[in-house]
């Protein structure tokens, strides 16, 4: 079997468990009050090119939660994409700790349309909540990557009405590689105020990065990590594998791999004249397949998710990792064109 | 420098490390799906000798802020000791993830006197909060060991008035090698609900392991996880090491090692006059100290908290873990033994 | 000036103060253990033609945020309308009291659309909030008034999906007015579960009831609202409210008569080729209306709400009440005939 | 049957009541956007000398919660007394609505002993609620009116350490009338920045005044109220029976009518030998006795509540109204003296 339900079912990187293992063979001081969690600020520091905060969390989903709480307000909406992973797949993480509501927002491939943004302002009625943060996937779940313009189109207006603004970077790496311009031109000099950069879908066993630009917007999120459980014993742990996926590199020359792969699939479908639902500029690849052919697909030894599109039809997500090998995105490719052609459904766009 | 602050500011345990290396090396299911998490519940089924349910968890704070969440109802009181660390030492987090309130009851070494219970009926008054989960720490956070009569004193009362038991076993492995009783005298046989059973503090790296032992009352418990950002992608990562922590009875044989390190202690202190504050049945040593004292005792190279006690007194908390050594012991109470005497301060009790 | 903002700018109906003000000059047992609270129950049963368990509150919205929390469950969805005033007007309290998402959905006329509820199973995705609660409002935001039948076609699905059917019956008098069918048809006969029957706009000083259909699902309702600061010491003065309210059928009268107001407003402009903007089968009547023209109106003297609809445009809200007269009603009529016409903008859609 | 189980079971004044129905014969603008509470916000700077922020609430247990989290900050702790009714009975609302913990202090007759206070200076320490708000009861829910400087004693090093004082003023109207001073002494003078007036046991029909004497502190407080079901329609309402209250100084004549019909008994039981449980500077008389005796006084027509004291002890609370005849007293005083001396249980202090 080879897997390609997402970018966590594989194991993490030879990279970041040889760094690792020395470390854990000695004590370090808990609760972040460590010297790694410190060299790994720095080194976000200067990657970033800002001054900024760092805290190390096991999940995307507390850093997400507990980041967009930091960054809220009393009685606040936090404005995303209908399709985000905070709205669909996180159980109601965010509301529950931060007490804000999500109002969902539209637009094509993940990203909100900058026409289509609710009511930014306060209007002052105290009969309405009001909006506090708007959250923007990086890559989208779709697999599409914001460009900086494009960030900067939805932040300067809620900037200018007040509110703060939250990046959901699960796949971050993927989308800076794709785009290939510097960290700071996709955060904060496009107008993001916090960023939760995942390293567990990009060789890490499990651990994301909440930086935030502004230092004094963190003041009190230790506490706000210990309430929820958050602020483990060992959370240097987490911080050595973030150090070891930064080291000479990694993360980004991980994250080119995995879109390499993905665009690799992309190239030998369109070959065949299959097109996938979305653009693929990040690790994932979408194709319309129906319950039996994604059956089949299984049946041949390819792992994945089948999933529902937002009109209800179904559709096989494809996910690469850092440990995606050629051959295996080439059987994989060869199983596809058996069997979308065989069941006579090879309904992806022809490139022109 | 000799650390004696915590059992978590030691490395983990090589034996845990080196079993869960090899899996690392391989993808696993991921969100609890897993077979590893399946086998370590199979194997706490064994050891407890009862049908029951196993997450892992990646801190004990949230073990025990999701358990007590789990049992409890709504208005309900959650009563505990007043020195218990979800009271002081958990900003709040069970109060947030259950909105129950936590009410601190009272009894000597950290263990609730089952004379001074608050009332535990629900008379129905809607005016008032309810008794809904009786919280005991195991060990105390003071170092002493409940027996199994002791906790039945206290659960059999609470139980017949509705309520459900939760044990904090942060180092549970520690008073259950000094009371030398099965697993099952001390948990369900003595109406315990639910167990969050600590590794992090005793070989693992963080892992923390919540155990119902009524399968039906862990229903949804998973949502719970999710909710709170601790169902991780490698969740198996946890379970694999609470498997190599209970593999050869490792788990008994650390806490057994950190036990006999605080008992050796105490016996040299004996011979010398002092007395600790406390009953030593787990592996902490409590001592009173001065603020001189304390920074004498760090300025020769042991690490250790200072800490205040419920009457304002100072007071040195000496923790053994896995890793601690019989010289370490040693040299250590040659210090304490200068440092006291030397200050004319020698004031434990002396043995008759 | 006359008031047309809304049924609450009015004074509470002479027939509520007549019959109140003797009950105020005796003293009465608090917390609604009263003997009035409990006749109030009686004549609901009786109403409705089902046993049912009463409760009275203060107001809408913590009539609306208690019962739906009631009913609710954890990881909860709460269907409503994108209108509806849980979703817009309450500043969050649905949320905030029972911790569940609101997930607006559409349909005409503020009525949810059968063929557009979102997804009413729990697919058992741990990931995800479960649909819970289905709520309606009667009459809606917009004034339209659901069918027996309209309603079924709601509840139907979403009780067989498991979910519970609250009703935000505001102006639940004005819709059962209308529609002219037995208060069980559109209630408990139609799949509801909980009522929030409107006092308030219909004549009362300040009350509102939640009515249970389902005695069972009313336990702890008191606890609920004791800790939200709604069980008040002189709770029977809403009872009291109530009761003079349902007296003689005062309450479908004074219904009556709005809707006949809104009604004849309705009839006088289309007379002169205006047309309202949703049907008005309640006591409420929209017209398209541009700021200046709002502004015109406001200094001839009537006072009404623009309010702004989900395209963007702008439009006048005017709310008839028990209270409002013919006269009033015409001299309304008269000058919205010269505005509307001055500023050659009667885009009302003409009758056939 | 003579009714002194509280403050609340009595009829509404007939002074609140012949004020406030003529207002009810009018509309007003809803949602505390009316003159009457303007106005109301005018006498109160007046009365209490300074500037402040009115708000309106119908409920004790409503303005205590809004007005602590108003107040409050994130992971806070609330001192408060162990007797207080935030504490024993409003089941949970403080915490519900601010999220933060109750931290019950000692002390004699429900006053907090300031020389038993909790530490009040935040350490820092992540793992730590931190103080927040200190709450006062004023009178104590045992009867007594803490003094000015009694009140500073409190708020002095709370201010210090950072934190916010609230006063729960129920019956702040008997403790003025006792103390004989002047408002601003017993509130903003003394440290006070939030005072919950209580209308509704000292004549209103149910109408409590929230004042904040810090404006800026009230920002937002009415989207709190909102939030939370508790910005009514006509919340004009609870404004005007406010307004009576105060006209001609009614509230303190209300309060020293109860507070001298306390005091009669007090003296009547002294003659017989009798003394109350606590000192009676208030319109609250406690007494020792057994439950046979306090089921003969309610067979003899006197409604009273036993209460369990602290210690276990029954004894009973006779509660003196703005509507206690002293023949009511006097009546009272001599069943009471027939009933506990006929038992042999005359156990009061008697007078040297």
């Amino acid at each position: 079997m080879t897997d390609f339900r997402s970018d966590n079912t594989c194991p993490p990187s030879a990279e970041v468990l040889s760094a690792v293992m020395p470390l854990l063979r000695e004590g370090c001081s808990p609760y972040a009050e460590d010297e790694i969690t410190r060299a790994v600020q720095q080194k976000f520091c200067e990657i970033f090119d800002h001054d900024l905060v760092f805290f190390p969390l096991f999940t995307g989903t507390a850093a997400n939660a507990l980041a967009i709480t930091q960054i809220s307000q009393r009685f606040g909406e936090v404005i995303c994409h209908r399709g985000s992973h905070i709205f669909l797949d996180e159980c109601g993480a965010v509301e529950h700790q931060s007490q804000n509501r999500l109002l969902p927002a539209e637009g094509p491939n993940g990203k909100i349309d900058p026409d289509r943004l609710p009511p930014l302002v306060d209007n002052g009625d105290v009969h309405r909540t009001r909006p506090g943060v708007l959250s923007l996937s990086q890559c989208t779940e779709f697999g599409a990557a914001y460009r900086a313009a494009e960030i900067r189109a939805l932040s300067d207006p809620a900037r200018s009405a007040g509110l703060k603004v939250h990046m959901d970077g699960t796949r971050f790496a993927n989308a800076l590689a794709f785009t290939g311009v510097h960290p700071a031109d996709l955060t904060w000099r496009a107008g993001v105020d916090v960023l939760c950069l995942g390293a567990t879908k990009n060789g890490a066993i499990g651990a994301e990065a909440v930086l935030f630009f502004n230092p004094a917007e963190a003041a009190g999120f230790a506490r706000l990590m210990k309430r929820s459980g958050h602020l483990a014993s060992r959370l240097w742990f987490l911080s050595a594998q973030i150090s070891a996926w930064l080291e000479d590199g990694f993360w980004l020359k991980a994250a080119a791999h995995s879109n390499a792969m993905a665009m690799r699939l992309e190239r030998k479908l369109y070959d065949i004249g299959i097109a996938p639902l979305y653009p693929v500029e990040s690790n994932m690849v979408f194709l319309p397949m129906t319950a039996t052919q994604s059956e089949e697909l299984s049946r041949e030894g390819f792992r994945h998710y089948p999933i529902v599109q937002p009109g209800g039809e179904l559709a096989a997500r494809l996910v690469m990792s850092h440990s995606t090998t050629k051959p295996e995105v080439d059987r994989l490719a060869g199983a596809l064109s058996r069997i979308l052609r065989a069941t006579g459904n090879a309904q992806g766009k022809l490139p022109a």
